[in-house]
């Protein structure tokens, strides 16, 4: 049920001391073997990006889409930390490559935590060849747990395809979360899969899942998703690798926002008659992002006239007269005006912790979801501050 | 002291019943002959416009830029309120000019207050007589309490120049204000200048005024800012003039944004360096508007790292290595990594409760400046709901 269940990797986690708690802080995904298979990434479109996130692009141009592990952090985002940085995560890579007997540019590293800050080195190094010794079949769990920051349980999937799995791992609890940065996800597979089609599946699979969620509008410096393939159980059918792999991402999406930072409700926004599906995505987000929208559902008010003027000034077509807004199936606003509503039924509806809002732009076929929170008391706690 | 200052005005305010607790809520500025000068007015760009909005554009369209009177109230935004919306902006005008002997498409319209909510027509046309009885060249300071909505003091303004005055009121607590939405401002001069002119005059205002704040990145369905000018101290020196004007205009945003809802501190963002001042302006409004960056502020916070991340997803040319950020003049980062600073000053400064925080990224002459305020229980307090 977790990253290290297909057939042909293992997975490790454990406390090397970056944390001040003594929690567990490192975390490995490796292959059975320590050698290389297929792997594909996709990462944040932060031009902050972190010092990790360069190294595991750059190990993946370098080998074509080849990994035999991935060592990832949590503590420390390893983030804003200038030429040193790159320096401490190459040697990391280096050491896991040391214990595993491959080479340092195929093993790829996440980092996830505050950032400005370096990471403590000498407990990193004094980790990681206790980390690969504990590498098992059985260590997904022990894994995902290593990779928590604020996140309140740790998240894992398990897809079943016909005769491949698709297994995963993932952290987040903000897009970017405050004490804690990041959002990070470690897919594996059985199935074997070229590099070229490997990335494919999990472009689409991101799109749909981890690029359709908005917590807070903010994009951390360390975001990234890796994809391994271990090949053990053949080719899979193309259709139903994608749709596996969009299954896996979905569901690890699904299961950050549903454990976002102080959040008291999941919201699906949704687009639709918009005059492209581009379009609908700008105003969804635009809905998604706002703070004075997120503070209405807090307090559990319909208030739709902030939803459309939001969407008014999200830079898409938009004619106020077309407009109609309902949150389930009820309906709150048609031709732009506030429409008639079962009050007792509104208020009932808008105490559920999962709402869907639907705006109908009524201009044409475009649609699009957004999946986010609203914005609360506790949100604000865990942001104040750093410690 | 305030509006009806320069020569040539009068203003009231009174209630007439639109807000349930009896407070003031309706208000005029009003030629002193009730015969039409020269008038400009810019507005939001939101495309939710609201029926207000839409009417005094097209009566200064109508008139070529002639108003004897504008019209406000505040309790309800008539925005979202469809064709009926319209007809009842129009019909206030019409109310007013018949008191005052002028034409319809000579008075102008704002309002204020929730918006999918249409007005209480029979209480307004009722006060329209009480309120054109009670003007006077000393009711401004009643017509800026009229316009009140979530704002804790009315907000007055009168600027001496060579020769002439420039007066005027606003409101706003947010951008779009939580219960009550929207900014709205009437600024007046007995200088004697052209609608063209004094269009120049208030747009280079108030693009470094109520366009360079952002609350909470909200822009409402009804904000606007008008501009009269009686003509009776003649014509002005041109720059003086415009001076005037942006430093009216300057002195009410800081109001606004210093009376902003729940806020703990004003902050005051500036980027420089960048490669335009395009840049700089997308680059600070990141920073200023976002969730993270503003709880930190509110937590005394000064982590860098949130401001950083912001930048690199504003959509700007960005080197990470050539980031420097300082509060006040305590360098937090520089070349992209944490800076070594005095831990005390710093926590002595982020007590203030007006900070400067200047990202300088490194790569040209760009910079601007937004000013905005830190996120808040009490800001969530107050957006909850509409009641």
């Amino acid at each position: 049920m977790t990253v290290s269940s297909p057939a042909g990797f293992t997975a490790a986690g454990i406390a090397c001391g970056i944390k001040p708690s003594g929690d567990p802080d490192l975390s490995l995904v490796a292959t059975t073997d320590g050698q290389p298979v297929a792997a594909a990434a996709v990462f944040t479109q932060n031009r902050m990006t972190a010092a990790p996130v360069v190294t595991t692009n750059a190990h993946l141009t370098l080998t074509g889409g080849q990994a035999a592990a991935v060592i990832l952090n949590s503590g420390c985002a390893n983030a804003a930390t200038g030429a040193l940085g790159v320096e401490d995560a190459q040697a990391m890579c280096a050491a896991v490559a040391a214990e595993l007997g491959c080479r340092a540019e195929e093993v790829l590293v996440c980092s996830t935590g505050l950032i400005g800050y370096s990471l403590p080195m000498d407990s990193v190094r004094a980790g990681i060849p206790k980390l690969v010794a504990a590498r098992s079949a059985d260590g997904g769990p022990d894994a995902a747990e290593a990779i928590r920051t604020t996140d309140t349980h740790r998240k894992e999937i398990l897809v079943s395809g016909d005769g491949f799995m698709v297994g995963g791992m993932a952290k987040g609890a903000a897009m970017l979360a405050p004490n804690m940065a990041t959002m990070l996800a470690v897919l594996t597979t059985d199935a074997t899969v070229e590099a070229e089609h490997l990335m494919e599946a999990l472009r689409a699979g991101v799109a749909e899942s981890f690029n359709a969620m908005s917590t807070d509008g903010c994009t951390s410096t360390n975001d990234t998703v890796i994809l391994l393939a271990s090949g053990e159980a053949g080719p899979p059918d193309a259709a139903a690798f994608r749709a596996a792999v969009a299954e896996a991402c979905l569901d690890l999406a699904m299961q950050m926002v549903g454990d976002a930072e102080g959040h008291t409700k999941v919201v699906d926004v949704r687009v639709v008659g918009a005059l492209s599906d581009d379009e609908a995505r700008a105003g969804a987000r635009k809905v998604a992002e706002s703070q004075l929208v997120k503070c209405s559902w807090y307090g559990r008010d319909p208030y739709w006239g902030r939803v459309a003027s939001e969407l008014g000034t999200a830079g898409i077509t938009f004619e106020p007269d077309k407009l109609s807004v309902r949150y389930g199936d009820l309906v709150v606003a048609e031709g732009g005006v506030t429409a008639r509503v079962d009050e007792d039924a509104l208020a009932a509806y808008m105490a559920q912790d999962h709402l869907e809002v639907t705006a109908n732009l009524g201009l044409g076929d475009g649609t699009a979801r957004i999946l986010t929170n609203d914005l609360t008391h506790a949100y604000i706690d865990e942001n104040m501050g750093t410690s």
